[in-house]
């Protein structure tokens, strides 16, 4: 059992753009840094890189929002064309609390404004939000395997979102998609009693919660982050479905 | 802004029992290893070592169950003893799947089964438990007056527990009491595009849940973790029921 991890913000990473090769990108800066990317390690990337990357964006001019939006809008004092495309991202909404929209995720994450969010896309003015990534476990799969390809270590990769907690204030970092970790670790121990004691821990959002102690959410410029020390399964068919509850 | 934090998990901390000086023992093993302790580190401790050392155990034999904890019992197939400390421990029982059983804690925290846990506490056929401590924000207050008082370093402390979360499988990591540190963590920032953004980030359930990526929730022996390099908000008067959402 190691005795201490360390978590590094990847610095020099660029505004990222459509079509941008990510992998690459954090390589890069990697190499710039150098920060040595080593087998095992953990690398977590702020989803919005990722759908900027994907251009899971949507520009709220092209959207005309149903009834249901306007009702939603009226409700929540939201623009009524976020309305419709937190709507469009959803199963379901949960429920509303003030300006605070409640979703279940057409993924199955449970989260506010389906994870819909403005910032750091672009000027306000251009009215463009992001969306969650198509499909997260296969963004971080593909990260997973250029970075094995070009170093040869095997590494775990995390997409990582903030998310809020209904029973807790703030934000905190969680794992939405996965890719060489399992969703969750299962420790069968004994205690320090010999009592016989089986676990299971969302390491994933322990990992993602750690990084986003560094990515900071506005304007630090740290949308990438590499845990060095963490222990964990190996999974290569890691999918994050299996960490989700059906509600 | 720093871009590297160390989680240091403390090696040679022995078995806690009651009346044990945990801010000294603490100290004690820091110094045994070489570890600084420096101003604005975070450390954090499990529950369980404070609820040890403040003798926040019980001896399920000294029960006596309800009639509701029975009925608490046949439901869940849990011991009716254990049953009747979770209600006494709760302010309300939320709910149960299973042998799951939700509780709000007389403290406030949304959490199974109150808080009360059996591992590490004693060899099982002992029956003792231990719940959560009486005031975890003064416990973690008077390990932060002594570390000041014995180093001259002012430090934040987080009293951590593991609790699961009702959409998402796992434990992890979450503050429970703390000192020194701001129960939120408020960024007003502009993004990178200039849009004002403000943020509220909970930032000590993160570093809890960094630190209970080295804890291990068994046999680890790490029940104390080290953070250098995190930011934070510094506050005197520190009160965990802050983040708290009344449900």
């Amino acid at each position: 059992m190691n005795n201490e991890l360390r978590i590094i913000a990847i610095p020099s990473i660029p505004l990222i753009k459509k079509d941008d090769k990510l992998g690459e990108i954090i390589l890069n800066a990697c190499r710039k840094n150098k920060i040595e990317i080593d087998e095992n390690d953990v690398l977590v990337i702020v989803q919005k890189v990722i759908s900027k990357a994907e251009g899971a964006t949507v520009n709220l001019n092209d959207i005309k929002p149903s009834s249901e939006a306007i009702e939603l809008s009226r409700k929540t004092g939201r623009d009524a064309e976020l309305c419709q495309v937190y709507i469009d991202e959803s199963r379901r909404i949960l429920g509303t609390k003030g300006k605070v929209i409640i979703t279940e995720h057409k993924l199955g994450y449970i989260c506010t404004s389906a994870g819909v969010d403005r910032s750091n896309v672009g000027p306000r003015d251009e009215r463009i939000v992001s969306l969650l990534p198509k499909n997260p476990d296969k963004s971080a799969r593909d990260i997973r395997e250029y970075i094995k390809k070009q170093t040869d270590n095997k590494i775990a990769v995390i997409i990582s979102d903030s998310f809020g907690k209904p029973d807790r204030e703030g934000c905190i970092g969680v794992a939405i998609g996965i890719a060489g970790i399992a969703p969750i670790e299962i420790q069968q121990k004994k205690d320090l009693f010999g009592n016989e004691k089986n676990n299971t821990i969302a390491r994933i959002d322990e990992l993602a919660a750690a990084a986003s102690i560094l990515v900071g959410q506005s304007d630090e410029k740290f949308p990438a982050v590499l845990i060095k020390g963490a222990e964990y399964t190996i999974d290569e068919q890691a999918d994050i479905k299996k960490i989700l509850i059906p509600q």
